[in-house]
């Protein structure tokens, strides 16, 4: 990951090829947008909204294990390219702090792009935040075939 | 967890609890519903809708975990009583199977309810499904002064 | 895992397969036991020696994921055959109360056994205890070609 | 983690206090080296030994796994100070890449540390290797009354 290599789609690309094959995360209202992409490697905002809130007002850990999910498609596509049915087949997320009231950024990378199996790492923090509120480590099942 | 002991709440009043605590759950469609309740443990029911799709045609990743992580909330509500900030500390899934076009079934128990953490376990299956699409294992953080 | 099938190995035969493949598992002390094997699952016992304590006489945190790798490792070879390459990709293991100074005995099954993937799950208890003091799942893959 | 405080014990007292309260870790043969201390962070090296070996003549997942946990061990003391009854409650590890029959080095970091829980992160590297061959994240539990 330490080559400057890029990314097999681009940002302009990459956003509207997420449009196009998962319309289901802007349901309701658009929260996820792809600020950065680099070969297996990004960076996802989480809009604040209401509806992901939690008892206690804050955010709930199910919108920051979405945004980690979908964070970690992102970064495996830009590295393996339009895989569309490249599955998660195991996620873990350490809940450190209590998120503000504000956006969430999810800084993605991918720890190994195999063949197979890609793994990656998410650190999510708020908005204006120095310190994580979540830690995340997920790894991916590729089809075989997949372009690298 | 083998002794015969009452839940916290019963399921009336768990439903109740979580509706006036928890309204964030149903934001744009109610898909979960409370089944089963017993003493740190419990049984949800994630009903079908086209808002939990991914690429593929089948319930994303993230769905699966909302659904776990509110089982593991509710059977920790169960054990504990009225704590609404019990929070997640951590959660790990394992996908197994592809699921149905279908409801989500998730069986959850405490494997530990502890003075300051519990830990649960959460199966997933697809309704009329025989094998587990998901698995799941979490540890949530009891406030201090929490009762029994 | 629920139709009697036989274990593509049987007792003795795993015992005599995992002396030749897995020396090393025995290097100081045997403690290391397989009790019992089925398709997809076994029970294996780790005898108490003190060189598995750790700071407050307990079991070590190392000994306990040692024993559940290892019983997951003969839990994949009782499903899929003489695989010795088959590899853990992932295990996540959470301690949930302070085994006595006693041997552990580990009860493994698959939750799934697939062509490139197992997935399976460990209960760790103390001798003589009735709550787990720990449970792990993890993730094998298995070299293609593997035999079922 | 990027004040540059102290540790809570220096390189030479975490190393005699270490063989005063864990001499199991030596059992049999040295090869855990602490060779860094830093606050909340540490970098551990597991001397190449073939009691380490499993099939395929590859370091065990085993032996990966006692080396993370026992660089969290240490990242704790170095922020908490002399609490050996700190305890591992989850940790959860992804196999990367095959280890090379080497020493592996461990690089540790505490992405929290609280009052109740500290998180941290190991990255484990052959020697010599580039590429990490396993990442984990794991969760220790610091008895009441720990000093910082």
């Amino acid at each position: 990951m330490t080559k400057p290599r890029l990314p097999a789609l681009d940002l302009e690309t990459m956003r509207d090829y997420i449009d196009e094959i998962f319309p289901e995360i802007h349901h309701s209202a658009r929260t996820l947008f792809i600020e950065a992409v680099a070969h297996g490697a990004c960076r996802i905002r989480m809009r604040y909204h209401p509806k992901h809130l939690r008892p206690g007002g804050t955010l709930s850990g199910a919108a920051m294990m979405m945004l980690a999910d979908f964070a970690l498609y992102v970064a495996v596509l830009s590295a393996v390219g339009r895989e569309p049915l490249a599955v998660t087949t195991n996620l873990s997320i350490n809940f450190l702090r209590k998120p503000d009231k504000a956006d969430l950024v999810a800084e993605c990378r991918l720890l190994k792009a195999g063949k197979r199996l890609c793994v990656g790492e998410v650190t999510i923090t708020s908005e204006g935040g120095e310190e994580p509120v979540a830690h995340v480590t997920g790894t991916f099942s590729v089809p075989p075939g997949a372009r690298d």
